[in-house]
């Protein structure tokens, strides 16, 4: 029996035997031969079964996944296609009469130290993308497996030093129980996957790679952040009980799914999802989410080698505003830059990406892009109850400016015969602190707001939330965030508008009851969050907390804030 | 006759014939010799007579400009006598055959292209002084002339592409009149050079190198920032003028030295100069500066290759406020990190350098590095009037820390039997957005505010203020920022604190009205600054300018408040 601590990055009990995804040892030896051409047929060779091979992986995604998680295969499968890799392969066998092991890792190391060293992040994925393909087919030439989370067939639990993007797209929700992983922190890849996937999961346990062996029984406690290796019976015992119990706290959430939220006190909360592509939104539904308060449309544009068409764009948006019916779908902008890069948009290498050209900075400056994806929200209007929000505002100028565009492709589809929604509500982000400071004004102009609490709490500490040096300074409670919070909603309701938020934050037990206080009237979360929300809200009081505002809004410190709320929650 | 726009980047007008600040065209043909040794030493000659002309170089910025401008020199000639560099170019002479330019090109390049990418700003700087020595040996082994500022004897003003800082430090001010370059900004390296130089000049004209020719005449106009290059009898005439004019401006001006500042209803406000070096405290002195605002200690830290001794700093600290008197020293502890590394502190490669780990969450993390600074300062305090100032503070808990250690360190000092000024006032930079929206909970705490702008700009409107893409968000009227501002200037008075602003916008002649409205009570700035604020300020009713604090604060835009200020104050 062993114990490890991490992070519970996603909630619930999982018990299975342990499937240690780790790449196989692939040594071998460099030496001159004789004939190579008998070494460029078991490249060749080699070659073909990892092409095999993931033809096959892919169409088990595409069934058991969908289309966006198979697209990591097809590029696998491009990288294996591409004479600019395989001929200097093949060069190398001839001239240098080395075995192909060597030819083939010499040659991808460089293609992956020059992807690499671009400092794109398209570029990285692609030397990431060789990166695996080498280990794949390297390990055929070596005739030892290769590791397909894919193809698991049996309950287990997934036990990695990290997930990638690639890994986990891979991972069979029917199969895979949960995960433990080395390293990652509640907002890493693999912690939004695990949420996202709804399988418990703990991250940055340092060392469970190296504590469990394949097959051993493991329990893992995403309530807790618990990894529990080869238990005790009696272990077996506690935690069986515990996962009953939290099925059982499920299922008393799953009745209020097609309940509306109301406080203690009778008031009523809007309470909606965050989604990313338009599958997503059967999640929110399943889990009695009232809207999407957030939906990310830059996936539309991720993955791909060009941009998405008006008309790819228009069938996702429909898909997601017929799915939700009337129930609210808020729709943002194109948010690219910062640490999203796409390689046909031509986005400057920066310093501080961050702090760059990004989201409706770069959208104002090129049209050719933004304009197409409100034609397709404009025009799938028609099919649901659509709001537009513009990401990254600072100004009012940029308001307007988005405004009018959005407003002349109006005009300009209804020339064209379109239909066009005359009831899109336009709003904004509240993610830079100059316009939560400045609120009251943009009040009078936009129709909503939403306050993406990720990036206003990064900028209004100056602290980059992905640097672990700084990462002490995101902190969601600091008094001057609850003051930015309460003045944009204050700023909306003086002006008969709505306010909600769209960040971590909102689905945080800790934040609800002061969000609430501070007249918060949308909540927008990850989907498994909304039940746990609807559930506390309806312990809480709203005028109580309310009456807390005054006292939390001029605290010093955010340590401060949350023992106090605790106190009065408890 | 040609005239060029560019940005005013230092006032003030200049007359005099062009300097083309431009390297020589370094072409030889890469050819196999048949006597390596003479080619050893043709090198060793250009190596020596380099060497003899750095020195040259080095005593005469030492006498003129002083031991910091010299230090680049000293880099210069370490690169010349580093055995590592200079054998492996004789190894490639004697093996390859080679003339000794193309072993002395490609060894180096292969240096350049190391240190460019390490990715860190010291090795970059190695890069640059290992290209600067290398066009000048190559030079000297082609027998064509090396252009060295330094040695400039005549009145002329200087064309360039751009100043690096190398070429800066060997500009003699007593005879370049002027510099005109094709790019930078307002507060780019050259800029502020000029401006601490006290030399008129325009940055970005885009095209100066290419329309001025070697001695032709060039007149410089750092007032609206225009360059005319030949220009006609008439022209000549009409500068000579406005030179004149300006110099009686200055002239006025300088009576105002020794005055104490006074708005034209009578109100007394302090005016006080930003420096980076001890010498820099006379420039404030000569300028009328009541005081220094802004003692940027990390030059100190600065071209060295270790730590500054807690002696050496206590010398520097202590010399500066000898030098002030009687007059208040408002000493920044250590802000590095961001654009500012040390090869010798260890600071992480960040992706947002900007929102990053630097000044006091470097130093609170370092105490080996931030002990001997505070030390030094608080023994320096019995020779002036102090007061310390921590950069860079997001919370409470950062202040409460770093005042902790100093307290801490005022006690060991005492017992090592040193004495330790009682009344040194300790506060902070408020340049971070939270620290401004809760400066109410902090100046219960704090002795006094200092707003550095230039930093709670750029993280308020989350745009880097380097990066040229989103420049135009850069935005000191932004009405978010004269939020700010006026809640910080609120609650120093409520606590009986006092509230400084030692960014670029307290020199700056719109915010100058709008920040006396607000109710600043210190404004530091580049020295030459002060005199012109000074009578500015001679111009302006404090009164009347607080009348117009609400409807500033409630404005949309920063057009609108430039608009409203013009308007008023014209």
């Amino acid at each position: 029996m062993k114990q490890l601590k991490g992070i519970a990055a996603s909630s619930g009990i999982a018990i299975a035997k342990a499937y240690q995804l780790v790449a196989p040892e692939l040594t071998y030896t460099k030496k001159t031969i004789d004939n190579p051409e008998a070494e460029i047929t078991r490249l060749d060779n080699a070659v073909e079964i990892s092409k095999r091979e993931l033809e096959k992986i892919k169409e088990h995604t595409l069934n058991e996944l969908g289309a966006e998680h198979a697209e990591i295969f097809s590029a696998h499968l491009l990288v294996l296609s591409d004479p600019e890799l395989i001929n200097p392969i093949k060069d190398k066998i001839t001239n240098e009469k080395t075995v192909a092991e060597a030819a083939l890792e010499e040659v991808s190391s460089m293609f992956i130290d020059m992807f690499e060293n671009m400092d794109n992040e398209y570029m990285r994925e692609r030397a990431a993308d060789i990166r695996d393909v080498t280990k794949r087919v390297l390990a055929h030439l070596l005739g030892v497996s290769f590791p397909n989370p894919a193809l698991i067939d049996e309950e287990v639990i997934v036990i990695a030093e990290d997930l990638t993007p690639s890994d986990t797209a891979q991972l069979n929700r029917q199969f895979v129980k949960g995960f433990a992983t080395d390293i990652g922190g509640r907002t890493s890849h693999s912690a939004i996957m695990a949420r996202s996937l709804e399988i418990p999961a703990v991250v940055g346990t340092s060392e469970v790679t190296k504590s469990v062996s394949q097959d051993e029984l493991v329990i893992i406690d995403g309530i807790d952040g618990h990894v529990i290796i080869n238990p005790s019976d009696e272990q077996l015992k506690e935690y069986k009980k515990k996962q009953e119990e939290f099925e059982k706290q499920k299922a008393l959430w799953a009745e209020l799914k097609d309940e509306p939220t109301f406080t203690s006190d009778g008031e009523q909360i809007e309470l909606v999802g965050n989604i990313g592509t338009p599958e997503d939104a059967q999640g929110v539904i399943n889990n009695g989410g009232e809207g999407v308060g957030l939906y990310r449309t830059e996936f539309l544009y991720m993955g791909k080698s060009e941009m998405p068409s008006e008309e790819e764009q228009f069938e996702a948006y429909k898909s997601v505003l017929e799915q939700m019916g009337d129930k609210p779908v808020v729709v943002r902008t194109l948010d690219v830059g910062g640490d999203k890069e796409l390689p046909y948009l031509d986005l400057p290498k920066e310093m501080n990406p961050f702090l760059g050209f990004r989201a409706i900075r770069y959208c104002l400056e090129n049209e050719q892009v933004f304009r197409p994806q409100l034609r397709a929200l404009l025009r799938a209007s028609v099919y649901g109850n659509l709001k537009i929000m513009f990401p990254m505002i600072a100004t009012l100028e940029e308001f307007r400016k988005a405004k009018a565009i959005l407003l002349d492709e109006k005009e300009n589809l209804r020339n064209e015969g379109h239909e066009v929604s005359d009831t899109i509500e336009v709003g904004i982000m509240v993610e830079i602190p100059s316009t939560a400071v400045i609120a009251k004004q943009f009040a009078k102009e936009v129709d909503f707001f939403s306050i993406g609490t990720n990036d206003l709490i990064q900028y209004t500490m100056a602290a980059d939330r992905m640097n672990e040096q700084v990462s002490y300074l995101y902190q969601p409670y600091h008094p001057a965030i609850l003051n930015l919070v309460n003045n944009v909603i204050e700023a909306a309701h003086s002006e008969g508008k709505w306010a909600g938020m769209c960040g971590e934050m909102a689905g945080d037990p800790i934040a609800i009851p002061i969000l609430l206080g501070l007249g918060l009237d949308e909540f927008s979360m990850s989907a498994t969050s909304i039940l746990p929300a609807r559930t506390q809200l309806k312990g809480i009081s709203k005028k109580e907390m309310a009456s807390y505002k005054d006292k939390l809004l001029s605290m010093s410190t955010a340590e401060e804030v949350v023992a106090f709320v605790k106190e009065k929650t408890q």
